[in-house]
């Protein structure tokens, strides 16, 4: 990139709606020196994740820019969200093969929509021209101790998730323009599409959950492959009720074995997976959180009484060319 | 990357070395969760820095894997050391075109070794397959207000650098086996080759400066475009002295249009600048630091008494074929 250029990208994203996104004030100083400052709060511990997005592996290369940007930073923010932590900011590292500055709006527009729904801010970055690449580093804090993590669950423990299951897969096939059934309208179409590019991560959730689940993490490499990192985390056997598992209208479009499919091996749906104790789920309060089985002393995944495979389990977006 | 290739490159990365790098011990959990956990400690700070690494861009085609695990972990270091902080620990984002078990091996061993030298730990990362990209993000800690800013510099300061200038550059043209002088011998080379492949990050200086420099940061894009930017930062001139600017032995190998060019709009040299009043230069003690010309009131960079122009800057390593 050319000085002018890096200047050019910079505006993007020195924009007001990018570097003050929302209350989380714990930026002492933001782009434009060495590095970031950010400022501890008293008792809390630190909590940091690091993902990469590649174009025909994470997102198909027809897209919006708003969209992927909005993505990028959400699938994040979800990991942030299963442990518990408030987010407070991010790290941009970027690699473009070009500057296409209507690219630069859209994409910076879809990382400020989401920065703003989590009230987080754009603390640093790298811009390096080379074959598309989007890293994205989150940062949260969460009260010393209270982290949850996946190891915790006990048997007795209720096995419950945060929202439906299968968006993720049933949003990628619409965005692919896959064949889709007749009964899907276009506001399902629409609803999908957006689960899929707009996934929310369900912090709020996660901040409920503090103190009251046992366990926890997002879902996004399918419920039976994550059920199955749990449950070796824990030393337990998660036991999984079929009828149980929550799906949204959208997808009573697809039969029931393809619709199940997905919803138990898609990725990509960013809710959160948890257990907890009965008597602590009583006290959550109205969140929609739906209970999907009970940890058991034993191990593996098991689905209606039969041991679960994961079977390869999902490996994101794969372009069909790669096979 | 199948989840067997994902196991592989994870045995790579999970190793001792890597995870217990050093006595830093602030990771409370590391790989393996969601997130990692990080203890702050109570009245300090956190110091954060992205950057990412693509072939043909920040390094040739033409590489060991051990030093390019060396150096994307040392050029981001080196931005904490610009700030005085102390480093924590790193995450890692990695886009591999394939899996390639000795790249893994020489990769990882050199990030270790950085990683060795600084104390600190791989405490998260993510990997996916695509064109070569790493992404390295590093964490720091400093105690609350002593983070060195590039904007402090006062008129009086001494302008000063923490080593050798046009190292990187002159290592680069011995990396690409540029035509090279006969007067540099085997030790010369593979001196400079070195100190571009292995840069050593100043981290205890930039410790030394705290509450004693006024202004400092990393010199990477090369001296005059650094302090250009230093001296926008604080609304000064600096004034540098052709004759005070230090080089290494084997520099003078070249003729001297050349290695002022170097010392001058070289870029990677990763040693600190910085602006220090003389009786706090005096406290420092026995670093090998170097006053290299002085901080005036005014504005823009001078040398011996002209305006110097950093000429369209350095723009890091570019293949030959990009023009």
């Amino acid at each position: 990139m050319s000085l002018g250029e890096f200047g050019l990208i910079g505006r993007y994203f020195q924009r007001t709606a990018l570097q003050h996104a929302g209350g989380n004030a714990a930026v002492a100083l933001g782009i434009g020196d060495d590095a970031a400052l950010l400022e501890p709060t008293p008792g809390c511990q630190w909590v940091i994740s690091t993902d990469s997005l590649v174009q025909g592996v994470h997102f198909p290369g027809v897209y919006s820019p708003f969209d992927l940007g909005y993505r990028a930073l959400a699938v994040a923010v979800s990991d942030l969200a299963a442990m518990a932590a408030r987010p407070l900011g991010f790290t941009l590292a970027l690699t473009l093969p070009d500057v296409d500055e209507s690219w630069l709006q859209g994409f910076s527009d879809g990382l400020a929509r989401c920065a703003g729904d989590h009230h987080i801010s754009l603390i640093g970055g790298d811009t390096t021209r080379g074959p598309l690449n989007i890293g994205v580093t989150v940062y949260g804090e969460v009260p010393a101790g209270q982290a949850l993590r996946r190891s915790g669950a006990r048997p007795g423990d209720l096995l419950c998730v945060g929202g439906p299951l299968g968006d993720g897969a049933a949003g990628l096939a619409v965005v692919l323009r896959q064949s889709l059934p007749e009964q899907l309208d276009a506001g399902g179409r629409d609803y999908l599409a957006r689960r899929f590019w707009q996934p929310r991560a369900q912090c709020e959730l996660g901040l409920a959950l503090r103190g009251r689940a046992t366990a926890a993490m997002d879902i996004s490499d399918g419920l039976l492959q994550d059920a199955g990192h749990m449950a070796r985390a824990s030393g337990v056997a998660l036991h999984l009720q079929r009828s149980l598992l929550p799906h949204c209208a959208a997808l009573a479009a697809w039969p029931e074995c393809q619709r199940l499919d997905w919803m138990l091996r898609g990725g990509d749906d960013y809710v959160l997976l948890f257990s907890i104790a009965a008597a602590d789920l009583e006290q959550l309060g109205d969140w929609p959180v739906t209970v999907i089985g009970r940890v058991e002393a034993g191990e593996g995944v098991w689905l209606d009484g039969q041991p679960a495979a994961a079977d390869g389990g999902y490996q994101h977006f794969k372009e069909p060319s790669d096979g």
